[in-house]
């Protein structure tokens, strides 16, 4: 074996799931952000830790880890994003043997409670109804931003619609113009470089995008899950001039209307069975013509066509 | 080893987390029941089965869950206490060896989605906030009800204290009168017999309770989480004469102040790690005085003190 | 509401999920003890926490952890059962007005990693067959150990039938002579306070009723999954003197010939489809005959009928 | 708005996660193979379905479902990657305007029961020690097959370093010379392809890499997680010419020595807190010098660098 050869390849390596809470109190009303941020870094310069074990270059990940909470202190969370990329600039501008990296967001939501009909200054309930993505991607020498939502689940009783589909030796699925469709939303969406200079506000940007991914999805009658997807694409896009592409995966949550004829009953598209495994998965991109691509601006983002 | 002799204890059987969607269709505007349900079976006689292997008795997992669904449609799913009543009712009365049972539900909410400014007659989304629960058991000639909630998760970012605790050898804590206090509620609550049998409206109770377990968590100025527990409890019992009993389990979801003393840093309770595990876990019952005790009904029902 | 009133029912608090690893380095050859333990306390004297926030008796949950750190050096951890019973025995002889409590852990096994023929020193990978469990329960002035395992996945190709179940209006299943029987096993087992006094190897034990629920489920020829739970019961009381009685939850989890007719293919049983949602839920206790019940060793142990 | 147009980038959709259990039952003797297999399609002629609900050349997940269960019996499972293949190949042949795809799938290990010393014929036990990865990616023309790792986790309780790292403001942490390492190996290996069109033995292949991953894991005195990680790459492509490369996801699964000083106790790396969150991560790539890159091989495999 002694000729064979090795070299390394890409690589990165951080921090993950820093679980960082930031409560703003300067005033009686309170404000929490509430996120699990990782830090990965990348250069070429790191080799010689993977290959000697020679650690001169490597920026613990502890050290990354002390970073990520102190910048919630120094620089405050206005948005995920604004702070991923206050923490990716430090990194890249203090070494300079670090030459990108990938930063990541998840935002959990806070609503305040109400008591006696009005808001309370510090006590909050989670409403878990999505959650928010964010990442900064340094590569290749550019800078990259990018939004995202997770855990949007949605469904539809009717106004949805699959048939026209070949039909081979292995088919079997019955046409129909009455489904369920229900989906758990996936989606990224990467924010053109020249909007990132000018400044976006990102926390009004996100709510915007997720009302239009809502409000599209209930009023598209569907013929496929696909056309939903990009229909939802279309909108966001159209929506705000910041977004150069949106990114999704959407399962297909099968709902299967039960058997109940065997007992005499009759069901039409009354009781369902929720099916778990297998679904379907749709994944899509959709593109603003005319924006420059960037794949690269994608690299290592989990659970994306 | 042949003088050693063996018998059958405790046993149930049954089908478990039936995904029941259940669709009303009847108008334009559709509503949705969404509910996973478990039912199992007791019976004395039900022992040759476990001695044997005859199951001349033994009523079908698969049967039980045809049942389930099939009573989705002929019954409906006017709440999920109302449905398991009529599940357990089914089962107690067709088979005369069946002699109890418990019948659980998990429900889902969903929220109608809003566009332009309307509420969408057939699309949803999952707002998650917290998961509904509801148990019918039939043991010892009696049937008790319960309904609950769990993942309740809430926080306040003030308002906290905990100190005049003992100390010993291994008490390394300090005391503190302003922390973060989070929990992720889990309760359970009994429903008094005589208002069963008078008729409760289920639905509106829960939401009912919800608040009120919010709001007493919101205005409670917290000693210890087992303080809070209790007044969370007192409130549901005060708000509704048909509950006898509430039960909770809060695990104390530690966030701790980062130390950024060695970056230069204040931390007046701003940036907070909010740690996995370990957690502490609170449990507790708060009981209606007068109200006769049923500790039978919380049999095999998870996660209790 | 002024004439509700209401009082504290059971409760226990403690720290739950002390991620606690104990490595014996004393030789060349490490020992590695893996657990995962709770430790939660009951006494009538905790009421004034819960009523009023007086927490001159709590001990804090921060301190039980503390505690079960220091006892995993002081004490060693020779078995988990051992380990529980010197932290239980330690909580209630230090504070007079600790009368019960609940310690629970969950093991995790490490087997040595093999180097050119030989076992590592120092290097373990984690076989994750099952997750071995130990509680030692105080109530009611008596302490009771339990042993258990779950997550032990088990699957039978052939050798299982289901048949000769009542048929009513539900019912739709076919009868088998051949299926899949695939479970994972939960179980527990209560030890005769006797021989707890007398001292157990519990360790041995473990492995030898792992071996002993391993080798009935293979080789009972099943009619009933209820039946294979009541001979794996049987067969490990019968081999260990010391347990009083076995408890066990199995789901079955069904594996469905998949229909392969429709593509002019036969299957007799060769494919199947393996489904997550819903499942049979079948559970039982098997008591050795003169030995003294105990029901209240049980209290609060999740997952049982 | 009016002005804004998009279109339709990178996509592909399928059936997620069929659960196909193959029984080869021949002989007394059974074999059983345990896969979760996803399926996707992509082309560019399928954009119309995204783009107006046009069906006409979907391939229904559905029936990408009914081919995997119906090739479990027409191909039978050799080994995953054998399996995948003639998938992939069986969609590309069949539908013209498919041009490409992804394969993926999982596999569970099931060891016999072993009963009186003897193995048993159909009874088995899920080890869990690891799950098998494989992957068959159809792309800009050409075809790769994968193989791969997760969960697969180890530990060394010494033989672990880690020091000489650059500090900064935000660096606290000490160096060590000792220390626990563990982590959760995912690993994936790309083959060769004219390894793969002269035939690879699969089974026998994944064995040997694991055995030469965990050999290396325990041989390689580590003086970071990434060095480690080098070292069992190089070991596998020392080991097997078919391998084009390897790509690894390796958590540092943090172990803390507790503080039991203040317990007047010594902790001489005895007693390890185990953490959750957060984790180091650490990932990174090894190649065969002299084999031609391919990076399109990876696109839209999870979790990776």
């Amino acid at each position: 074996m002694t000729d064979v050869s090795v070299s390394l390849g890409a690589n990165k390596y951080g921090k993950a799931e820093n679980r960082i809470v930031r409560i703003y109190r300067d005033a009686a009303r309170h404000e929490i952000v509430d996120l699990n941020v990782s830090s990965q870094l990348r250069g070429a310069a790191l080799a010689q830790s993977y290959l000697s074990g020679d650690n001169a270059l490597i920026v613990a990940t502890d050290t990354q880890k002390n970073t990520a909470f102190a910048f919630a202190k120094e620089h405050g969370i206005r948005s995920p994003e604004d702070y991923l990329v206050a923490l990716g600039r430090h990194f890249v501008s203090s070494f300079e043997w670090i030459d990108g990296g990938l930063w990541q967001a998840e935002q959990y939501e806070w609503e305040r409670i109400v008591v006696d009909g009005a808001e309370h200054d510090h006590a909050f309930v989670r409403p878990g109804r999505a959650t928010r993505l964010a990442a900064v991607q340094t590569i290749d020498g550019g800078t990259h931003v990018l939004g995202g939502v997770k855990d949007l689940t949605v469904l539809k009783s009717t106004g949805s619609e699959f048939h026209g589909f070949p039909r081979d030796r292995y088919t079997t699925l019955g046409e129909t113009d009455d489904r369920i469709m229900a989906t758990s939303v996936t989606g990224r969406w990467r924010f053109l470089p020249d909007a990132v200079a000018a400044g976006i506000d990102y926390n009004a940007l996100y709510a915007e995008v997720l009302d239009v991914l809502l409000s599209t999805f209930a009023a598209v009658h569907s013929l496929a899950l696909q056309q939903t997807l990009f229909e939802m694409g279309r909108a966001a896009i159209e929506a705000r001039p910041e977004i150069a592409e949106m990114r999704f995966a959407m399962p297909n949550k099968h709902h299967f209307a039960y058997d109940l004829s065997a007992f005499g009953l009759d069901n039409p598209n009354e009781v369902f069975y929720a099916a778990d495994r297998p679904y379907g998965l749709i994944e899509g991109t959709v593109t603003r013509d005319g924006a420059p691509a960037a794949p690269e601006a994608w690299t290592d983002l989990p659970a994306f066509v």
